[in-house]
């Protein structure tokens, strides 16, 4: 074995702008919709809770977005992260396909979450804001956010869902480790928490609908978000730029492109840059979303105007959606536990640019440690369903007899999901599905939105 | 700031060989005893746990030791390690110091210890042994050897000490993950364990002598030792090595190298490099270890021939002591908690080559916490300690008006270690100090061995 298997950039080669995706698109963007007048929402509608800079970016048509110097040094402590060659798990699949997998659980907080959290950060410090609201449920956007925060001396309050909150005390010290301050959700903290007190341990969308709140209220709060929204899927587009590039140092060229998909953020990140040259026919490439069973948005859900929060504060975005009052089942892929998902990834996964899969629980750890057993890094159980859907990929090559490119992103390790690990191997996982009765009982609640088109 | 701060290097620069510090110290190195006979030790005595390529590698006298092509191989799943200016630490501490930290914590365990764990069990496998038996206090040796046994199809069984298989069992998850059998120590599948059964808590020296006494009577099964012998510290000067080279880079010489010292292998690991230039006339640079108050082999311990287990069934080693059946009060910096040292470390020790420094806990994770807050980085509480000593150095850099170059070895993560960090933000850390009463007691147990010269 004399073929690399390391790719590395040094700091100078971390991209200078990001990718905007939407300049590249066919058509006008779907607006989002103001929450009370169900009209087109402008920037007014954002600013309360955003910085200018950001809502520039949400709408910008502009094909490449400058990266602020402060943030490019920032990005320096992790950045560019590594793209390796899976020998390994070639061998033990005996498979003629290459595989790739770009790490960003060398980020401190270990996921790719910090990439938009620190230029959120930094916009936010820039335009006089003092202090960052935001949700958590996995806590990795939570513990991202708490970071670069720190670093650029902001204050930062983390609603954790209270099912986290509990079971995941590390990720809380963590945060608080790093200088925020962390609260259970539901809270009483907020109107938003005190109404849905009945709901002991939490969803995502109640502590989206928490710190949207808090951030409204105050002038000198706003409000972060870790996915979905169009400025985060941007930031995230270092990486595949990096990518970009360590491909060509391996002298290949993917066929197919695999991530996960919970907000879409990493997903963004890695696959728009490629997905760009296919739209320019520059390339020809496959692209491949792995997501949970259990919340299976972009195969299951319906395409339709919804509310990104539980209870309704936020703007509808255009995407395939479970229902914004949906609780998904408690699966240890706690990233991956949304109701909706980036309206740029739904609309490339509507036009068929992008194929949806959905897998279990249990196959999903049974990948991850196919892949810690040979590879040695531990992944986290989100980036597990795209291992899981890269082993297939690996399989249908050799059944093919064919040298198929795989690039994967890794997008983070599973050093706070051992529990989840723990409970693989004692056998105790279960593998809940999203049910027919469930779409029927979303489809009724959602709210009274224009169809799409 | 437009001053480098990653220093990166690729894998084909990962060093090809170890260098053995053993043969550029003055006169003949003390020979381990017999513990039955208290003459010198000799390979023998080693062969029924160890195979004969570590038994050579322990009592080499090369200058330096190839580092087999497998083990290189290995290594590139996450070395070269990246070497990092502290940038935002220095101006923290309004300093005219320059800081810059190797950072170990990107293997896959979370620390420098694969870098021999990968070193034994690839030696182990070549001589045709099926299992590798070992203890683990933290859980980082623990790790590092279940992934390298994985790596190269050995089967693993790691004793881990009973107070820390309670209290961190997400440590063990991530061994069994990387398929390793975990036993709680003491255990009844020892004779070691059933006489210890009395220490419900357990502690490293109790968990040594089962995992010895395993592979001492199973042909098949062979014994890992995570720090102190030799050749463990051989092992570890990959991380100096790249250190020179990174410095170089930088364009800087360091005036001080730190780290801390449990046994001495990440210490040894960084600093043998360095040392040997210093004994060539090469370069002039001070050593600062750090070790815990509560266990301070260094600058409180007797210099004496010691056995390296509770039980007396390992050899023993010329070192500085506090007492084999010593129990170090139960802080958090596991990694640290052990009565002896390197045998090398100490004689540097002893010879004023290495100063030591010992710290508190509040104190170390105050460190800590403004580390992580500026570089990023949650560290582990083992190098915590060491931080509080490139604090030290700066803040005197700074009383002198000196521009003095400081280099840390930051040698591994605290994801695993986020219980302390609760603690100390709660309020609830202790300082407890070893005590003359302790020493006393110590030294009266000490084993009736000949005194060191």
């Amino acid at each position: 074995m004399t073929e690399p298997t390391k790719f590395t950039l040094t700091e100078d080669r971390i991209p200078t702008h990001w990718v905007n995706l939407m300049a590249d698109l066919p058509g006008d963007p779907l607006p989002p919709l103001n929450p009370g007048t169900m009209e087109p929402a402008g920037p007014d509608d954002l600013t309360p809770i955003f910085p200018m800079a950001l809502i520039g970016q949400e709408v910008s048509a502009e094909p490449e977005v400058e990266i602020p110097e402060p943030v490019r040094e920032v990005y320096k402590l992790w950045r560019p992260t590594p793209l390796y060659r899976a020998h390994r798990l070639e061998r033990e699949l005996d498979t003629p396909a290459r595989i790739y997998y770009k790490y960003e659980g060398v980020s401190p907080a270990g996921s790719h979450k910090p990439n938009s959290a620190v230029a959120q950060a930094y916009a936010n410090k820039e335009a006089g804001i003092e202090r960052l609201a935001t949700e958590t449920g996995a806590g990795q956007w939570g513990s991202a956010l708490a970071l670069a925060s720190s670093l650029f001396g902001l204050e930062c309050v983390v609603y954790m869902v209270g099912a986290s909150y509990d079971q995941k005390p590390y990720r809380r010290a963590m945060m608080e480790s790093w200088g925020a301050t962390v609260i259970r959700s539901p809270s009483d903290t907020t109107d938003s928490g005190r109404a849905q007190a009945g709901h002991p341990t939490g969803s995502l969308g109640i502590a989206i609908s928490e710190a949207v709140e808090v951030a409204g209220k105050d002038p000198g709060t706003n409000y972060a978000l870790g996915s979905v929204l169009n400025h985060v899927c941007l930031h995230q587009t270092v990486i595949g730029q990096e990518a970009l590039a360590q491909m060509e140092m391996a002298g290949d060229e993917p066929d197919v492109v695999v991530g996960c998909v919970g907000g879409g953020s990493n997903f963004a990140g890695m696959t728009f840059p490629f997905i760009r040259r296919v739209l320019r026919g520059e390339a020809r490439t496959r692209f491949v979303a792995a997501e949970p069973a259990a919340c299976p948005t972009l195969t299951r859900g319906a395409y339709r105007y919804d509310f990104g929060d539980t209870v309704g504060l936020t703007p509808l975005m255009p995407m395939y959606t479970l229902g914004h009052d949906f609780v998904p089942p408690p699966v240890h892929a706690g990233g991956l536990r949304y109701h909706g998902d980036s309206p740029i990834v739904c609309a490339l996964v509507k036009q068929g640019m992008v194929e949806a899969r959905a897998y279990k629980q249990n196959e999903t750890f049974e990948a991850a440690l196919r892949f810690a057993r040979t590879e040695a890094i531990l992944p986290a159980p989100e980036p597990a369903h795209a291992i899981r859907a890269v082993i297939e990929e690996a399989e249908a090559a050799k059944q093919a007899g064919e040298e198929r490119v795989i690039l994967l992103n890794l997008c983070g390790h599973g050093h706070f999901d051992m529990s989840a690990y723990d409970a693989y191997l004692a056998g105790e996982l279960e593998d809940p599905e999203f049910s027919e009765a469930d779409m029927e009982a979303a489809l009724e609640r959602l709210p009274d939105a224009p169809a799409i088109a």
